[in-house]
């Protein structure tokens, strides 16, 4: 007979602290590169807790890494809970890890209740998710979901290391866990984060259920004039590249966001040639992000960018150059798995609200294969990538907690 | 008995070829800084050829120099009439030469025809209008108007040189001319100079009446915000100050030079910090040049700068900083000297338009004790300070006439 599976906080919380010192910096966060030494480390910490307490371990070729506790029908694809646990250089303590120690927790609470689940349920700790030492990220996921690994083999390191041979180290390094397959049917994917900005935490709220990872697309945007003497050219004469880009900026500025709350754009580089005071430019250079979790609408954003620039440029006689210098589309998480976290939330009575990822997440790509959803905490005044990353104590527990009904809905249908 | 006075058209032309030939660069310009060998060679070609012919030469403590041929009322003080020799590093062989070229050949004429005028008439060189050597331009018309010349001295030019020391080698290269006070009272001040600017060559006009020089104010303003994920960012807690910068920008662009023909906004250098494609920046920087022939539309003009930033900056919960770097008030020129202008040009049957001169120059200061006005003649493409700088011969020729009338009418008032 099962008990009703609980979170042991305390156990969670000694995690946190545990896997805070591999890695761990002098200003209190970690550097824990992908296929570090650190990234070893971690990596083989949480296997040997796993083979303790009598779960299975598998790698696969680009080292994501599985802790599986079986279900009762062998048939049934897992339902994969997790995170990452490599980090920025100068990263915190909680982006990654509290999502891969939250559903270590679940894995573990489910043991202690000796739960049964339908499905086999299995912790994952993607690799390589910051892409900071090598790029891109969210690299484990990408190959999950059925990227071509094979190129990334000759990619060179910030510091100067090949992929290939930190990879193949890390994966050596673990004899523990079996090799298989590099993506396998999953029946779903569910990944607690740290919110990475401030809005919960603004509004004292514990948990965001995510409804979706916005799109990313970046456009490089070039208005071409003709430069002037600031006081001698007449009025008629002037083709001011820089009344071109401001007003191109005030109109995408003051419609697509207004006009779409999932619409984001930001403009966070702009520089004038030649940069003179007392002189018309000759020419001025910025960059739009827009994000979207539709990648329909990432289109329609970027059709709107280059049709309000064009037309602005024309207006003072001017030139604009468009140049989309990244895409990665977003994706809305299944319905059925987001609606699943708002019953867990509902369930414990938390205050809650749906929202948006701005970031990407391993989940992004995981979403594209099998139902997924995302579980949001609070982290302080928003910060994130910096090595003051702080989450309330409480607040992990909490989000532990909704992952552990959550999973346990998922892991057995009605 | 005298014949009327005229510019002889190949005279004038030999002599700009003459001093173009000193200090010249292999790209067709000028290199005659002020107070430089070359400066002073200029200095010594005019005072030769002015003695040559029976005028009297005179320079004073900034080294000014003054070419003077006598009127028929020793009572009266002297129409001046000239430019600049010295050139920018990389200069054109126009800017300054031709109008104190043509102002030497309307003395010429003059005494070619024995002319008479109730006036003393005498050409000026002003020394150092550029200041692209030593700093501040228009150095020779500030002191010669009452600015204390004094604390210049100490100026150490951009070639390491001494300022106090090249005037003196300057002052003493040129013996024949005596010293005498700078600043004497003046009648009147006419100045000839290319427009530096395109219109007068796209709308085919040979003539510019300019009315009044621009005052030039700049302003340096930097919006303040929060620095935040583009994309993690709810809209709600977004203290963009790139929003606030361009709204700002935009609001006065599409204001102040539509209501204000005689109003110019120039925003020619801006950035943001950090400086991220994928961040709100921080805070971001931009200039405002400010031109108006009004010194006090120039304070209207700052003080609607100024509340349309803080106003934009608010709005964005952002702050907004502003710095006046720069100003120099500009001046309306004697409508009667202005008119004095146009009657020649209407006598010799011109088309011509009145304008206002957008760059300083030695005329801004003159007005200020004198009634002032000035001629301007087309330059290609409407370069100028630049080696390409060039203007039609039959430009130069017609400009010379128009100072000639008007020199002939101011110097015998009626």
């Amino acid at each position: 007979m099962s008990l009703t599976p609980r979170i042991d906080g305390d156990r969670l919380l000694g995690r946190l602290d545990a896997f805070a010192g591999i890695g761990a910096t002098p200003a209190g966060g970690v550097n824990r590169q992908a296929f570090s030494v650190e990234d070893r480390r971690a990596r083989r910490l949480l296997a040997e807790l796993a083979l303790e307490r009598g779960f299975t371990v598998f790698q696969d070729g680009i080292a994501n890494l599985f802790i599986r506790r079986e279900g009762t029908d062998a048939t049934l694809p897992p339902l994969l809970i997790g995170s990452h646990l490599d980090s920025q250089p100068t990263g915190g303590r909680f982006d990654g890890a509290l999502g891969t120690l939250c559903a270590f927790e679940v894995l573990e609470a489910l043991e202690d209740a000796q739960a049964e689940t339908r499905m086999p349920v299995e912790v994952v700790a993607w690799a390589n998710e910051e892409g900071s030492r090598f790029a891109p990220g969210v690299m484990g996921s990408m190959a999950f979901t059925g990227a071509d690994a094979a190129t990334w083999k000759s990619v060179v390191g910030a510091d100067g290391a090949l992929l290939a041979a930190e990879l193949d180290a890390t994966i050596t390094a673990l004899p523990e866990a079996a090799l298989r397959p590099t993506g396998i049917p999953i029946s779903g994917y569910i990944e607690l984060h740290i919110e990475q900005g401030p809005s919960l935490e603004k509004e004292q709220l514990p948990i965001g259920v995510v409804t979706a990872v916005q799109g990313t697309r970046w456009l490089e945007v070039t208005t071409q004039g003709t430069a002037g003497h600031a006081g001698t050219t007449d009025l008629a004469y002037r083709r001011d590249p820089m009344v071109a880009a401001i007003a191109a900026i005030h109109r995408l500025q003051t419609t697509i966001m207004p006009l779409d709350s999932s619409a984001r754009l930001t403009v966070g580089r702009i520089a004038a040639r030649p940069g003179s005071i007392n002189a018309i430019p000759q020419s001025v250079a910025f960059t739009v992000d827009i994000r979207h979790p539709l990648a329909e609408q990432l289109d329609v954003i970027e059709t709107e960018v280059r049709q309000v620039c064009a037309a602005e440029a024309e207006a003072q006689h001017c030139t604009a150059m468009i140049k989309r210098s990244f895409d990665m589309p977003g994706a809305a998480f299944s319905p059925d798995m987001v609606n699943l976290v708002e019953e867990a939330v509902n369930s414990l009575g938390l205050p809650h609200k749906q929202m948006i990822s701005g970031a990407f997440h391993d989940a992004l790509f995981l979403a594209r294969v099998a139902p997924a959803a995302m579980i949001f905490v609070p982290c302080r005044d928003g910060l994130s990538h910096n090595e003051a990353e702080y989450v309330e104590p409480d607040d992990a527990v909490i989000g532990a907690c909704v992952l552990l009904r959550t999973a346990i809905m998922a892991a057995s249908p009605r």
